[in-house]
């Protein structure tokens, strides 16, 4: 079990996070609940801002919402000087609502609807990243039609695959994401977007996976990137002003993780950035990365109580708690580790090993596989580390169980920032 | 693409369920939209009703509404005089408040809290189906403490799994459900509920699998239970009066299902049960069903919008659609197989392979992989066929993606029975 931020052991045996006692936290909001480290997600964020510049380029540090996105994620990301990217209408309004500045936000997706165009050319998003030919026919006629000038990226997909520990260069040729770098329609398609009155093209945006644990596999993508960038400057002139490497910087989640340090990483990878495009004779005026899971996921715990408890026939042990697959599907998606502790005793050392499992009606309903966890009692709190990337965010209402609120924690206090869900909010939109 | 119930091709190229042409229902509803036979719901419940009976006990069957559930659906389902089983809160508080009899409830889960026990006993639930020890003593402990009693059934896990075509017996001993017919803890706890003066033991529950393609897997799980019926009766003399068998039968998505035909094995059930039981010198008052996926699967359709079109370097080519995961997670989950047709252009017989993915900034995020399906146009209807159980109730808002709405179709009116989430429902909560 790994401590993260401002979490710290009480003498009373309890879990703290943000100078507040887990245990309380539980009693004042209930549980299952999302609690959130607010000064880790602030030094994430400082963390990529101080590192990722360049005396050569500037660099923007935008935080990928995906991960994880309220109104209160929004304003503490607007006070880091952040920038969000959005992949969906719902991601936007969130943002546009909690009055983020639009300049700041990037519109990503490779599917996005005329509506959600619309909605960001309303909306004077700073940046949309355009994915494919029919999506710049159809910006490019909303512009028209709306008589407005955008700013875009043009998500490109160079061919390699870094999803796991080792990256497989032209491994994801199939990616529904981007247009290939090796597809000879994807010049014109560059021309087309050069030669639009509407479209503004500042560059490229690439991303190569995600939950990569290999500093190697970002060094691949640059070389990569930037001898497209060259051959489309030398083939027809267009010298790309912008470069987005995307995000996919893995966290630790378990023993099985070794994420890099961040900090070398990002100061080595504007460095070979600089070195590629000067022995390219190129040079760039701005360069971004998108982290989500790396700013949010060690800043989140879930807290469950402990209900029920079984040894079964076959000699496995579960500890049930009152959430599960519902509030954190990503065992059932992809089979993903975490660790955890019965965070209100944590001194006692009678352990045993335990299938932690949820109340949902399926068998998959899962959260953590046979953990090494202290003897648990009905009603202790069980804290699930690494929470805070892709659960609320992925949550589900399955079997009808309702989501649970987000606390965030900082300097003792407890600031309940998303409500728990009502048995009325289930039924809000029956007719 | 096998066509369900109402379902037609129109002379126009449209396909039309429920007496209604579904681009005119995308046309007033939107898309994504999850659309209803429910017709083919009503017959569904009929054929159960209709074959599960049996001259020598009472039958019921009753809805697993895990698989989908609204309101709407409730009063579908009382309307047939079925009756409905929950599995939380959220699923007992809208079949309460859609006004469904109370007395016609099965409360399922193997980690119920403290407060579902509670409304449970406080709305007057028929049947609780209790799952282990733990919660046997605090359902006794309200009970006591509501002065209340409870009529129950046990959840028994009789060591068969037949989640695939094939049944393994002894295969789940490490189930998170019940408990197992070969501990002796189980026989303890028999006794416990018998001698308890608040709860009221009627017998027995168990639940092989989902999606089961083999009828032998039930007759292997009879012979089973009836064995540990008598073996019970025979240790300390309680003879269980009802037995539920639980659901878990198969439906077709694709080629590969091949369900067995409902009606004679129904039939074949009731009476091998019967003649399991005269061969133990047992009798039975009750015996229970399950089915939720075998209901409404095949009823539900959900309708897309064709977006952009994507022709990758490595030779795959995509359709993507205005949903994706967010509506439908079991491709993601489970691997699951579907099938699907351009809706508006029936009679287009130019044909490729396509794979329909959604629009959510997710690799994972396909739908059907490899289909081979109608060219299809910027605009046109897609309906994935066969998404009527867990896909409304699995949907999430990953990405901040809206949830469709559900229309009824029948005799050539659609009824919206759900609204489209709006964008203020996602932040609804959020303070």
């Amino acid at each position: 079990m790994k401590l993260f931020g401002t979490m710290k052991l009480r003498e009373t045996g309890c879990l703290e996070i943000g100078g507040c006692c887990v245990e309380d936290v539980t009693r004042e909001y209930g549980t299952p609940l999302y609690v959130y480290d607010t000064k880790l997600i602030r030094d994430k964020c400082s963390e990529f801002k101080t590192n990722f510049v360049s005396d050569y380029f500037d660099t923007d540090v935008i935080y990928a919402s995906k991960a994880f996105l309220t109104k209160a994620m929004c304003n503490l990301l607007a006070e880091q000087d952040m920038s969000i990217d959005v992949v969906s209408g719902g991601e936007l309004y969130t943002a546009i609502s909690s009055g983020f500045p639009a300049e700041r936000i990037y519109m990503h997706g490779n599917n996005k609807t005329r509506e959600e165009l619309e909605m960001a050319i309303e909306y004077n998003v700073g940046t949309i990243i355009v994915d494919n030919e029919d999506e710049v026919e159809e910006l490019n006629e909303i512009c028209e039609a709306m008589k407005r000038n955008a700013k875009v990226l043009l998500r490109v997909n160079p061919g390699i695959d870094a999803h796991t520990h080792e990256y497989i260069q032209t491994a994801n040729h199939d990616s529904k994401f981007g247009v290939s770098i090796y597809c000879d329609n994807t010049k014109e398609l560059i021309r087309k977007i050069v030669e639009s009155e509407n479209l503004n093209l500042k560059g490229y945006h690439i991303h190569i996976g995600s939950q990569i644990l290999l500093e190697s596999s970002y060094y691949a993508s640059i070389k990569v990137i930037v001898d497209f960038i060259n051959k489309i400057k030398e083939e027809f002139g267009y010298e790309a002003e912008e470069l987005n490497l995307g995000g996919g910087f893995g966290v630790y989640y378990s023993e099985e993780d070794t994420p890099f340090p961040l900090g070398d990483f990002l100061k080595t990878l504007t460095n070979k950035i600089h070195i590629e495009m000067v022995q390219k004779g190129l040079s760039i005026n701005k360069v971004m990365i998108e982290p989500g899971r790396s700013i949010v996921a060690n800043s989140g715990t879930t807290l469950y109580k402990v209900g029920n408890m079984k040894d079964t026939y076959g000699g496995k042990k579960y500890i049930f708690v009152d959430g599960g697959m519902t509030d954190n599907p990503r065992k059932a998606l992809y089979d993903s580790k975490y660790e955890a502790c019965i965070a209100n005793r944590l001194f006692d050392n009678n352990e045993d090993v335990y299938t932690i499992a949820g109340k949902c009606c399926e068998s998959g309903d899962i959260l953590i596989k046979d953990i090494n966890i202290t003897v648990p009692k009905k009603g202790d709190v069980l804290a699930v580390f690494g929470t805070g990337a892709y659960n609320y965010s992925m949550a589900s209402n399955y079997n009808r169980i309702l989501k649970p609120g987000v606390v965030f924690l900082e300097d003792g206090k407890a600031i309940e920032v998303v409500k728990r869900e009502s048995y009325r909010d289930l039924l809000r939109n029956d007719i």
